[in-house]
């Protein structure tokens, strides 16, 4: 089951992938996915993001690859949904696109065993998490002006049950800026994958329903400009589109 | 003005402080302080965190202070209220208590300067940030083993209006261990300090109302072992009281 948010006449519906680029309200309207506002699939209360949890990525970046999942949390003001645009500011040199294979707990978990950790899951989206690589160097990384800024973590269009993805371990990724493909992976290469993760957060805290594991990201991160349209794809998950945006146009912006 | 939350059959109230010990709710009954629930005075979407902000504290980890804030995020579900319990784990060898001023976000604060900082400030509570140090030497310090645990972050007793305290900058900081005196501050040494913190945060990302910084802690933290009672003191703010369980006794706690 995929089910998405939108936001339609100043209220919050559920839809679903309807046919020729429609989503479905629970009426039965149809609407195109182009026009409706869309909003992050789920509201998490706490973000989890992973460094470095792709070997080629830890290289390209310089790093080794870690021997434990480097975890931190998001703010949550930097989760916004499908179609919608993030600021490259004007001061950065550098900023790169993150396509992750998103995991939303569904139950609390609390010492869960590897071997349960999927019961735990609600279902799946696709997060593009956005980096600006100026302040990546930092010793306390990832620092807040890395990966804290408003709206820079795009996520959706769909929240994908559990039971449509037979294995997260085995999904392809791919990024492509206005059209071209740039990034490529699968998620077979996590150094952690999701049961891992899962088992070592719950072994010394809480998970909650609703909140989000976005597991990292392979090689492949390129610099994005202010007009590219980045589409980053999960297998099985679907396609979430992001535009870069300038400080003159965000600020501008009236949506 | 000052504003606490406690839970009373079933629902959340707000209280102010009584004479002899009590909280008073909004009809006028007396409840006596040590025997009631107390949330914490905020639920915050998002908690900033600051690292090794006081000089002396920065020394005594062998760590140079910071040329910027080392901020970080630390998950809501850390987040508890005044006369609660903390767990030690068995399996670690040393926690630590960190007395510090929090300040709570009283409006969206984007942008904004030294000057005006204040303007965007609800109020002040006191914090414990209780840190696992076992796991602090870590190049990617803070991770979530350190800060991240559940219950690791008393908070309370009371939301403190900005305008009864005059200046953020000057407030004694003080914490007890089982009524013996092990930590001693004043915020007037914070390396970043109130105004600082909230231009550098919002010249890059948004701060909420409710959001809450913790602004760091002095040097004097010590172990602190099952049975522990601490207490943690900020001038004009209100003692928050806490105490440390042992595995057993957290896991076998029926409030």
């Amino acid at each position: 089951m995929k089910q998405g948010r939108i936001v339609w006449n100043g209220g919050i519906h559920h839809v679903r992938p309807g046919p020729d680029g429609t989503v479905v309200l629970a009426d039965g309207r149809q609407l195109s996915e182009q026009d409706v506002q869309w909003l992050p699939p789920v509201e998490p209360r706490t973000v989890f993001a992973l460094g470095l949890n792709y070997a080629d990525h830890a290289r390209e970046l310089d790093f080794t690859p870690p021997s434990e999942p480097v975890a931190f949390i998001k703010p949550a003001g930097t989760v916004i949904g499908h179609r919608t645009i993030t600021r490259r500011p004007a001061d950065v040199t550098f900023m790169h696109y993150e396509c992750e294979l998103a995991v939303v707990i569904g139950k609390t978990a609390y010492r869960v065993s590897k071997a349960d950790a999927l019961d735990y899951v609600a279902g799946y989206t696709v997060a593009n998490d956005y980096a600006i690589r100026d302040y990546l160097e930092n010793y306390y990384r990832p620092n807040l002006r890395v990966k804290g800024r408003d709206n820079c973590t795009p996520m959706g269009p769909w929240l994908v049950s559990r039971d449509a993805i037979r294995d997260p371990g085995n999904l392809r990724l791919q990024t492509r800026v206005n059209g071209v493909v740039t990034q490529e992976g699968t998620t077979a290469d996590l150094i952690f994958d999701v049961p891992t993760l899962i088992e070592w957060l719950s072994s010394f805290m809480t998970l909650s329903p609703g909140d989000v594991i976005l597991t990292g990201t392979p090689k492949g991160s390129v610099d994005v400009k202010a007009g590219d349209v980045v589409e980053t794809e999960v297998e099985g998950l679907g396609i979430l589109v992001n535009t870069i945006v300038s400080d003159e146009q965000y600020f501008a912006s009236k949506q």
